[in-house]
Order: structure tokens, then sequence, then C-alpha cells
């Protein structure tokens, strides 16, 4: 169970066979499937499924997995994925000056919660430099104005680059990336103080608390172009009442903001979110 | 406990002496206050109390209670209601074509969870007329269309007046109340099959879907001129995943409906729902 | 979708190539997999499955599927259970005098929330004959006691077999049924008010109360001879405070136990729920 | 609403006039009343309130009220406590290894969400001295053996003194305080890693694990002299599946461990909870 695992994320056009056909492949060539999930969409058609397997027994090397599976996913449309268990990815955590989420992510990474590294916090704010030193990650400010914000942005991408990342995580970085990022980048999982679609855009706790709510909450999701419309990974709700004023709201907002972002950035890295045009198929 | 009591619902700009002005009035007369509950709302600089005594051993007579304690509130500017726990409220329950809250309704009403009397049901269609029958209820068909619907809710309001109803609940009634019709009538509990102020409007469930989200809710409110905009007594979720249909979340939430909407027809009768603007303050 | 479809629940030790062999056995006979759901148990070594497909195509008739698993099931030390999607089967509801879970599953098996037919109701007292009469099914009055329960339990054996049982709901049904019962009728579901394992026994929302919980629960499982520690299906909660008293906690009890019967009912219906030594895999 | 203020909690036999005459006594005294709460159990016969206002512009200085609110209380035989707003409780808070819910307290106290300080940890080991200097804190390392735990307490008394701590949060202590020493500083709050009443004792979440529950709680309660059954404070709960392992199932608990405990602690130094012998009224 602790042994090096590889994991497929696969979605192609429904049709008879198909778990039969991927299932062979990995038992023909000696694998011990540990996981599988399947989720049929009938309203698209598609087929998606995460299939899980220990590497050890198996009878393909490593790097020609990806290559023999080619030769199954092309025929039946695949759009696939290929994980392995010892690969660690490399997360890069944006901030601006709130630290909760900021510092719950480094406190899970710290308690082994998240298989990852994370080397890298960019702000366009110093204001959490002193953290980022604490747990010994380097700290980038890169201030964003309107003017800058192209030049800016190609900086980051050269930062990213060169320190290798695979995830960004928007921890409450308070600035909105340009569309062209997100195609050159498009890894992304952002925290929404809302739970989206109600209170979209800026002061969601002020209007949460004008217009009376009795429950809030928080979402997290990939970052599309389309600003607050990605994909939903996971949501949750807290109950509020005519007691709590807007300071209530947004303190007990930020738990709820810690533990729905800590949740979603788990569930990426264990390769359990499959993206299914805006929405998400999560094997939980 | 089970003795008759009053119960006063005021607000009032804050002001120093209010809970002693208010407790003096109740306690000078013999009174026993068994529930007293206060809030100060700092942003609108109101304070809102419910206050409930048992009327055995209170000095002032039933109709006296009212004209004596204006005297009280006419100097603090205050807006009041006073109730008695054995005045039972009259209640018409209005339908279209589903019945799980109507069915809901009755079956708490038989279990005794509502102090109320239900002698009306109207619709817009014929459909639910068996229910109506099967409990004893007498049971009006008035069939709106866009031409005739200003002349049949002048004919909704005799019959209201005719039951002598003190309260509509609209359980799923799917006809839009003209601000006419609400100016005139203006207590009304209506469900709102979603999480306000998501996803307002018409078919909340297939949107829920098509975003993707993760939970999903429902709403009961005070009915105003101003569309689905009304100050919400109660809210609830429940959680979906990407394996429920449409079909799975519009039965998921049917149980949410039934439940969101019973709490509220609950708390209203119970007198423990204040409105302050378009917010409630409900103690509970 | 709406085809008719096979389903087999299986659970086996774990070993290599169990999900390529099952799912070759459905795909060389021309069947499509439309749901496939795995659940490894590594602490017992046990590899548990939920796999459905559609008979439309499929090469076997059905009365030969059984036999022709058997041949797979046998070297791999399989248990398993094979459903028709139109085999509809048939509950008993078994109640005393509390009519709230009853009526709700009723009502939920008219708006076709549940694939089954719902011919008999068996009580130990008459209070709910009116229910059934108004529904249209059988009521068997089949009082118990002390000295009469062995010989009873023997008649409503010979009731169920009558009426064709397959799944007996206990809808707070206040008697404890023998070993022997359970034995020989080993389909039985029931609902426990309380969030197992607190509170087992009588009273516990008295208990609960005395012991000044926040949270209430209630808890529905599969009925086995040692009273209340049957495999847990479903359990739900609710939050109390200090302002409810006993009664106040068996309403809120009441709603609880309705939803968490019929979602436990819905699964097992559905064929989601297997058993796992005394756990439940429950493949929603 | 930022003004100083005095608060009272008050528990005394039910009678009538209890309301005017402790509000009688602030208006009276020039106090302005913000927030008054009351709960009357009928069950025993006791009223239960906590009245806060504001000491600008009250005419009694600080140190006459109590002497001049005891001859209100005496014949009416109180039970009270009197707190002011700008006198800052003293926390000791103890822990074992586990650091979750340490760092999430004192993450709380710089982002202000307490008002305290936080003078002390004491530890029975000494694996989390570096959180404690990170923060600034001063941290005594005290072993306890089943030989020396009377001694070692006996010291631990001798440093709450010197400390001059008003309140203990046992912070994932793994040590049983002697009945002795709850006696001698009955301030304490513990945070039960499970849902009490059920799991009590070591090893909840293997329990919870066998046992096969779908939901795990967590319960913060006051100390008594019986271990685990206090008067709780606040509890909350999460939902898990069988795909969850005893170390999911430890890992989801942290969360909930650090948010319940976070809210008791929270609620305490807010004197918003009045223990009525066994059992809490929390006024929310």
């Amino acid at each position: 169970m602790e042994n090096t695992t590889a994991c497929l994320l696969i979605s192609c056009p429904d049709k008879q066979g198909l778990v039969a056909k991927i299932a062979n492949f990995i038992y023909s060539n000696g694998g011990n499937i540990i996981h599988a999930d399947q989720h049929t969409d009938f309203a698209s058609g598609l087929f998606l499924t995460r299939i899980e397997w220990q590497l050890d027994g198996f009878n393909l090397p490593r790097d020609l997995i990806a290559p023999a599976f080619n030769s199954i996913a092309q025929p039946i449309d695949a759009k696939w994925e290929l994980h392995f268990s010892d690969s660690i990815p490399r997360i890069a955590i944006w901030v601006s000056k709130q630290e909760h989420c900021l510092l719950d992510l480094l406190w899970r990474h710290s308690a082994k919660e998240f298989l990852a590294e994370i080397p890298l916090i960019i702000s366009n704010h110093p204001t959490l430099k002193e953290i980022a030193e604490q747990f010994n990650i380097d700290f980038h400010h890169i201030p964003i104005t309107k003017e800058t914000k192209i030049e800016q942005e190609k900086k980051q991408l050269e930062i990213l680059a060169k320190y290798k990342i695979d995830l960004i995580v928007l921890a409450k970085y308070m600035q909105i990336l340009s569309s062209d990022f997100v195609a050159q980048f498009p890894q992304i999982i952002n925290i929404h103080h809302s739970f989206l679609p109600a209170f979209v855009g800026a002061n969601p706790y002020q209007k949460a608390y004008e217009r009376g709510v009795k429950i809030i909450g928080a979402t997290s999701h990939y970052v599309t172009a389309d600003l607050d419309a990605g994909p939903i990974i996971e949501q949750d709700v807290v109950r509020i009442s005519h007691r709590d004023t807007v300071k209530d709201l947004i303190r007990k907002g930020k738990d709820l903001e810690r533990i729905v972002l800590a949740r979603a950035v788990r569930l990426h890295l264990k390769n359990r979110v499959l993206v299914n045009s805006n929405r998400t198929v999560v094997f939980e």
C-alpha cells in the first residue's frame, strides 16, 4: 500500500469495453490495481476513470508506460494524464497580505498532509515575507499595478520556470491573472471567499451580511480565463445568525477558506480531480 | 410552561433603559417573564427584542395590554406586535402541482408540530385536490393566466378574507404574486428551491448541475414585491457530487425544501422572527 | 440509461487481475458497463466491487449469467450477488405506534423515489391501520408479549413468505427481534433513534438532553443478532442548543430518522451497499 | 460598541421579576445594556442570564459594582460572576506531542481572535519547545509518571500561580488530571477527540473505524473530576466513508479538534458559557 504506484486519469467518449481494455493493459503487464473508479456522464456521453496500480512487479519500465498506453488511448480518443506517486509536485503559493490560508497550507505541509514540495512564495506585497523565512521558503515580492501587470506576469512566469513549479495555489492572492497568463500556466487552484455562484466579486461577506443570509460558504476552483467561473473542486458552508457582524463573518469565513482550500489542494495532489468541460469529477 | 402566554416583538431606536422599561411594564403588572431575548443592531442603531410572559397572575386584562403598552411604545418610537399563545393563527397553503411541501406541512400539522389551523388550500391547478379532501381541507382551484391574474388575485383576497387567513404559505406555488397583492396581504412565507442569492429564478437545479457546484441549498423567506429578495428566515444545504444527475438534485432538493419551509413556518408561528429592514432577526 | 441493467456485488480476497477478470467477463459477452466502483480494504485484505452493465446487447441469457459467473467466482473465493434492475424487490414495513417514518417511506414510494413494491405492513399495535388502508396496503396486527414472541415470530415468517417479501424495513418497530428470526430472515434495515454508538438503548433523547450534547443524530443499520450493533448504512446529525427541551429533541430527531432511514433504504434498493464483516461499503 | 463593558453571568431559582430587578440595577446606575440573553430551564426551575452593559456613563465605580450587585443577588439566591471586557484573562496551554491544536490557538491569538494573554505552555514532553520559543512564550517541560504525578501537579499549580493563570486549555494534553488538581484549579477546557459520549477513552478513531460509523466528531468540554464527562461547550462532526483509513480519520479529526477547541475557548473568553449542573448554556 505504501509502494510506488502509477495513476491514470482518463476521459473519452463512452463506448463498450473501456473498463476491460484499460484493466487488461495493466493486468497483462503484471500490475496490481489498488483503486479504480469510474463515472459515465450520460449528459455529455463521456466516460471518465481514475485507475491506480502498484509499480512493484509491473513489467513495463516507467518511461515506456506512456507510449504503450498511448496506443490504447488514441483509438478511443482519450485525453489522459499519467502520474507516479513518487514524483513530487512542486507548488508555488501566491499571497497578498492575509496569512491564514498560507499558514494553514504550510502547517499541513509540515504535518505531511501534502505530498509536495513548496519551494516558492510569490506576493504582490512584502507583508508575509517573515513567514516565508520562518519556513525556509524563497519569497519573491512582485508588486503589480495596472501598468506593470503584463510585464510582471512575464517575470512571474520566468520564476515559475526557474523553480520548476507544477501548481500555483492562490492563497488569498488579491490580483486577477490575465487570460494570457492562465493560458501559459493552466495549473492554478484558487480559493474564493464565497459560496459560488453567490456573491461573486468583491466584499462577499459585506454582501452576505446585507442580504441577511443564514449560511455562508467558500469555494475552491481551478482558475480559467473567466474570473471566478472555473471548475469547482470543493465547497463548504457554515451557519451564521443575526448576531454575527461583518467582522464575525470574516472570521468564520477564514476558517472555511483554510479548510476548503486545503481539501482542494489535497484532492488535486492525490490526482483525484478530473476536469470535465467546466465541471469536475472528484474521485474521493 | 403550558400556560397561556403573551409575547411582545418590539423594534425601536436603541437607547438606555429599554430593557428595564419593558421588563418593568410586565413585572409591575404581575407577569412572569419566561423568555426574553434581545439584539442590538449597531449598524442600524436598532434595538430588537422578544419577550414572553405568563398571563396567569397578570393583572391587566387581555384587551388592555395593547393600549397600556402603547403608552410605553410611543415615546420610544417602537414598532411592535402583541401575540397570545392561545390565539391560533389560520394558514392558507398555496400550491401548484408538486405535493412534497404540502404533504410535509399537513403531516406536521397533524403531528401537532404547528400551533395553527389550516382551513384552506389554494392552487392554480386541480392536481392536489385529492390530498386536500383526504385531510378535510377546503380546496379552491383558481387558475391564473397573464390576462386573468389581477382579477383572480382579487378573488383570492376575498377568499382569504372569508376564511380569516392570517398567513399564506407558498408551498411550491409556481406563480409570481403582484406587488399589489403583497401590499394588501403582507404575511406570506415562500420556499425558494435554491440557496439564495445563487441561482435566482427558474430551473435552479439545472443551473447548479451545469455550474458543477458541490452543495445545493434551499431558502425560506418572506415575500416582498421584489421577487426572491424578501427577508430570509431559514436556509439549509446538502452536499452533492458528480454522480448526481439533475434528477438526483431535484430529489435531494425536495427533502431540503420540506425541512427548510417547515422550520421557517414553525419559527414564524412561534413569533420568533422579527423583520429588520430586509433582514430577519430569528430569536431561536 | 433507462435500459434494464444487471448488477454484481462481489467481495473476495484481494489479488492481481480481479478488475480485468470481471470486466472481461462482461465485455466478452457484449455487455456495456455503466457503473464500476471498487474498494480495496487493505486492513482485511479484501477486494470489494460493484459493477453494473446494460443487458441490451448482452449475449448471455439472464438465467445463464449466474452459472457463468460462478465459474469465475469460485477460483477467486468470491461472495457475490446478482441483481436485475427490472426485478422489483418487495418490502414489508414494520411499525409500532409512530407514523413519521412509515408516512415518509410511503410518500417517497408514491413519488417513485423507491423502485420497490410495498404490499405489507406489520405492526404490534393497531394504531396505524388507517394509514395502511389509505395507501391500499395490507395491514397485519401481530401483538407481541414476552410469552408469545416466539410463536408470533413464526406467524410473521409465514406472512413474509406468503407475501414473497425480500426486505423488512423496521420503521420505528419498538420490539427486539430474536436472533432466530434474524437468522431466518437476514434482510432487515432498522432506524436507530440515536447517533450510534452513543446512547444505545431506550430514551436516547432524554439521555442526550441530560448529557447536554450539542448535536444529536440518527443511524440506519442492518439488523444482526447483536442488537443495535449491525453494519451501519447511513447516519446524520442535527445541531441542538440549551433551548431545546426533550420534546424538541424528539421533534428534531423525527426529521433525522425519516431522512436517514429513507436514504438507507434507497441505497440498499439500488444495490449500493456491500457488507464487509461488521462494516458497510457504500458505493454512492 | 468598542467601549469597555461589564458582564454579569447569573443563575438562580426562577421567580417573578428577575429580569426587571437586574435590568433596573443597571439602568438606575446609568448603564446602557448592549446584550441581554436569558434562559429558563423549566426542568430544573433555574433562571440563567447573561447581561452586558457599557461602563461609559455608569455611575458606580468598578470596585463597587460587585458589592452593590451582591445585595441584589443574595435575596434571590443567585450564583454570579462579574467580568470586565478590559481585564484580559491569562491562558496556559497544555500539550503533549501533537502540535495542531497548539499552533491553531497561537495563530488565532496573533490574528486577535482571542482577547487573552498566553504567557505559558506546559508539556509533559519537550517536543513542542521550539514552537513556544518561536512565539516567545515560556515553555515548562514537566514530565509525568504514575509515581511522580502528585508531586508534579503541585509544581504545576505553583507555576500557574506564578504566571497568574486564569484558564488552562488542554490542547491535546494526553495525561489525566487528578481530581485534587481539578478541585484546586477548576477553570480547564479540554478537547476530546471524539463525539462524546461515543468512543470515550483511548483510540477513538480506531474504534470509529472498526464500528464503521459514517460520521466522526470532536467535543470540547470543561474538565471535571469525572474524566470526559464534564459539561460540553461545543461539538462538531465530519462525514467519512469506507474509503477513509484510520490515518484519514486522524487527519480529518485534527481539523475538527482545531476548530471545536478554538470555538469553545472563544465562547468561554467572551463569557458566553454558563454551567448549569453538568450541562452548559451557551449564549451565542
